[in-house]
């Protein structure tokens, strides 16, 4: 008795589905190696990875988005005494 | 002109906050560490932490879902021939 | 056949180390979720949750340290036009 | 006062490393994405997303490694009573 007749899995396309992610989780691997790579490039040219990759994040952002949140970020800190008010 | 003014954060309140969050933050780490601790401890006496982890993962499941996870698992092996059909 | 004696599992020994993680697991979920309730009940006060996390980090590290990360930041920021060189 | 004079950022070869970063995660993304759809026409033919990843990871491991992890979960699970022990 084939598996198939009892949960109906037909091997081949099962297969295809699984080789199909497989080789797209591989390119996709890559490519992050190829992410990792630019970073470590920049980092030998004096620029810091932790930075890029902040700056990255807020160039996602719209400008108001972003300078209401730098905003807010400095008036917390301010609250806390981490910055001077003068500052 | 204190800060509170232009955005209405009440320092102390922000502080209260911000210092309730980092205690318990504190103690979700010890716990953190704690549960690593016990892993450590088992793998001493020869368990072995990767399937430890695995099993509480489906002690999380109703013993049918489990049951027909384990099945379909060992069907889709089958199915792409990493278990001979009459294992 | 005991399975003890094929491969030496003593089920008490791994019961009692399976039990403790996950009280621990348990104990450290709540924690998470009272983190997750005190973020909620600052957001209601007009707190931003996410600027919050954000100064949780900062507090974290070095004064020179948090300085430095800024001035960098910034300076990235007017190198790519996201900021007036001016401001 | 240019910016570069004080640390020395290149502004163009900053803006080189981060557009180049920007543009391999957009590709990484697309690539995640399109894994997505493909377990998303699977699950339609009614294959399940999840076994089919849990696959996926075994397939990564050598044979010997697998039917090794695969016991001891029939062990562990035995010893604890998740089992019959003549299933």
């Amino acid at each position: 008795m084939e598996i198939t007749d009892t949960i109906n899995v037909v091997p081949e396309e099962l297969k295809s589905y699984i080789e199909r992610i497989e080789k797209l989780e591989l390119e996709k691997k890559e490519m992050q190696d190829h992410v990792r790579d630019v970073y470590a490039e920049a980092a030998d040219k004096g620029f810091d990875p932790k930075i890029m990759k902040e700056v990255i994040k807020l160039r996602k952002m719209e400008n108001d988005d972003r300078e209401e949140q730098e905003m807010l970020l400095d008036t917390y800190q301010r609250a806390l005494g981490m910055k001077d008010h003068c500052e």
